[in-house]
């Protein structure tokens, strides 16, 4: 049984104002919910059609057509369960940290903390218009992993300002990436989808680095950010790891 | 103008089947468009909104009410084309070739295909049962750069046999693509997002191999396809270009 103001409340979590003012975010499918519970993330709630399950204070057996009106993706899967918000311990500043600059798309921000996750970065500092990490498309497209990278809003002109570290950052035209030394503790810059790294930030980056273009030269549209991210952190780990 | 029979047509092409028997397909957005036009894919008609367009045979001016009517995706753009899907060469039998096994996502393969121009990679091998590259969905994540690499549907176990070439999988043990000395001349294999290469393609691997997972161990979901290919790729054109 799901009652009208637990419908409410999740229902409500699909905006950020409500999620920040309750302090909870929604996951779906029993890989995500799975990876979670066993972090350090704390289960408020489990709402579940599988028919093994047992009730208890935080776990509600539904059917499925309730299941299907909470749901927030266009096939609902077999249980959705509210997260509370974790608190966020203080910026670090040794390691590799990678500062997203106006992310937009809820997919390739998922990925690209997926991909932190992959490549043991446990910091992920975005500007604070960069699409929120609680968003329900976002957490699909972690995995789980965003249990195991902490997620900073901030100033990023301040954040960078503040920090000894050398600043890689992803450009059109900058030094091969493959050729550059890179150290251990740094920070990584991805810029915007449409438009890059802003202007701002581009006068703080000491390194500008590019992945090198083969075959053909044309005017093609850049990578993808995800994609760009996956090989910049390869690249950062592979000349550390080996 | 829009005829009923050219809404009719163009709604069809979201079905493979209608594309097959017409053998044309959609794009969207002047972005993928314009990279259509310029290269060897040749342009069957385009509809308008655009005020400065000039009719001519295979213009034809369309309100944006009429656009939105025809346009596959969620936010219509300011022009739609129909391409005629281009007769394919021979498989090659050297230089770097992908081949993809069941994947499913339109996303992923658009995203594939987009890494395979950036990276140089001319030619893709599909397995019949991987998403249609003329899939609308498919189209868009390639940013055009569907023209500039070639995409066969092959029994791919037909095609490893008749190879002669090393045939490199991502697995998730095999060993470390950063210790392998990667050649020019070779095939790189994928396998579907959920279950990854089958067990039929694992048999015809010669090197399996794997992009290593750094920091705290744990067992993750895998990597996207897609940012693996990216790490795969990269490695393979980093070794040969530098």
């Amino acid at each position: 049984m799901i009652s009208k103001s637990q419908i409410k409340l999740i229902t409500s979590l699909k905006q950020k104002k409500y999620r920040n003012t309750e302090g909870l975010f929604v996951a779906e499918g029993p890989k995500v919910i799975a990876e979670l519970v066993a972090s350090k993330i704390r289960l408020h709630s489990l709402f579940t059609s599988e028919i093994s399950a047992v009730e208890d204070s935080t776990t509600h057996k539904i059917s499925e057509l309730e299941l299907k009106k909470i749901s927030f993706l266009t096939t609902a899967n077999s249980s959705l369960a509210l997260f509370e918000i974790p608190q966020i311990s203080e910026v670090k500043k040794t390691g590799l940290t990678v500062v997203l600059d106006a992310i937009r798309d809820p997919g390739n921000l998922g990925t690209i903390i997926r991909l932190c996750d992959w490549f043991g970065v446990e910091q992920l500092v975005c500007s604070t218009d960069t699409v929120d990490c609680y968003n329900p498309k976002v957490i699909q497209a972690t995995m789980g992993s965003i249990a195991r990278v902490q997620v900073h809003y901030l100033d990023v002109q301040e954040y960078l300002n503040s920090s000894n570290l050398p600043v890689y950052g992803g450009v059109m035209n900058g030094n091969s990436i493959y050729a550059e030394t890179l150290p251990e503790d740094a920070i990584v810059v991805l810029g915007n989808e449409a438009n890059g790294i802003s202007k701002e930030i581009m006068g703080l980056l000491t390194h500008k680095i590019t992945i090198p273009q083969f075959g053909q030269r044309h005017d093609t549209e850049s990578l993808n950010v995800a994609t760009a991210t996956a090989v910049l952190l390869s690249e950062f780990r592979r000349t550390i790891g080996t």
